[in-house]
């Protein structure tokens, strides 16, 4: 069932700061800034040849990362995206091995345009897992 | 400089237990368990196609990671290892960006019988990085 990495994402508090990191410090190469004000996030995808890295830094009130960067001030790993085939069966099949969705377990629609459905940390060893519809 | 997402690491309690959630729940293809006494880890890789997850359990006294699962009992995303082609090129750069290099600055051999070293989190956006030598 499990396909690709499609990403990992990291929470920064300042993406001019980090983005600065991966391409100045580490020599890699970013997109530019997207903002996404319906996920309360911008992003910067770093395309490292296989995958990719997401940095999200807080966009507007109530985002979803801000809790995060309370406990975490400087940042770190905020979650791993899987790609699924069929997003659906994936969920149904999770769901009926107990594993529990976030939100109305319904799939929105993520930074690439896709479906995407978040699963619950303390089903995934304390990883939050996001799997998106592949292709 | 930086090369290819080389895997991503996730701490664990319990290898048995997170080895079936990846295999069953998951579905996923998994390496046999590799200990690594010397650096105080059991391994198992979990190949995602375009990368691996590196799940580590702690192995005897003073595991590196003992005090992570302290902090973090259900386990969490450790830290992440990106390939790099000369890592000594690679870590004197670095430095003279003046970011820290963990233990005594030199490489050792890592899960993959490569060179590797590890960066200071709180030069790497709150992320523990690992570099591996590529090739």
């Amino acid at each position: 069932m499990l396909g690709r990495l499609n990403h990992v994402a990291i929470a920064v508090p300042d993406m001019k700061a980090a983005s600065a990191l991966y391409r100045d410090t580490l020599g890699a190469r970013l997109s530019e800034p997207q903002l996404l004000p319906e996920h309360g996030v911008t992003v910067v995808f770093i395309d490292v040849g296989n995958t990719k890295i997401e940095l999200l830094e807080p966009l507007g009130e109530n985002s979803p990362i801000a809790t995060f960067l309370e406990k975490s001030p400087a940042g770190g790993m905020h979650h791993i995206c899987y790609e699924v085939d069929d997003i659906i069966a994936a969920r149904d099949r999770l769901k009926s091995q107990g594993a529990r969705v976030l939100g109305d377990g319904e799939p929105k629609i993520g930074a690439h345009g896709k479906p995407v459905l978040f699963l619950h940390p303390k089903d995934f060893l304390g990883t939050l897992v996001e799997l998106e519809q592949a292709g």
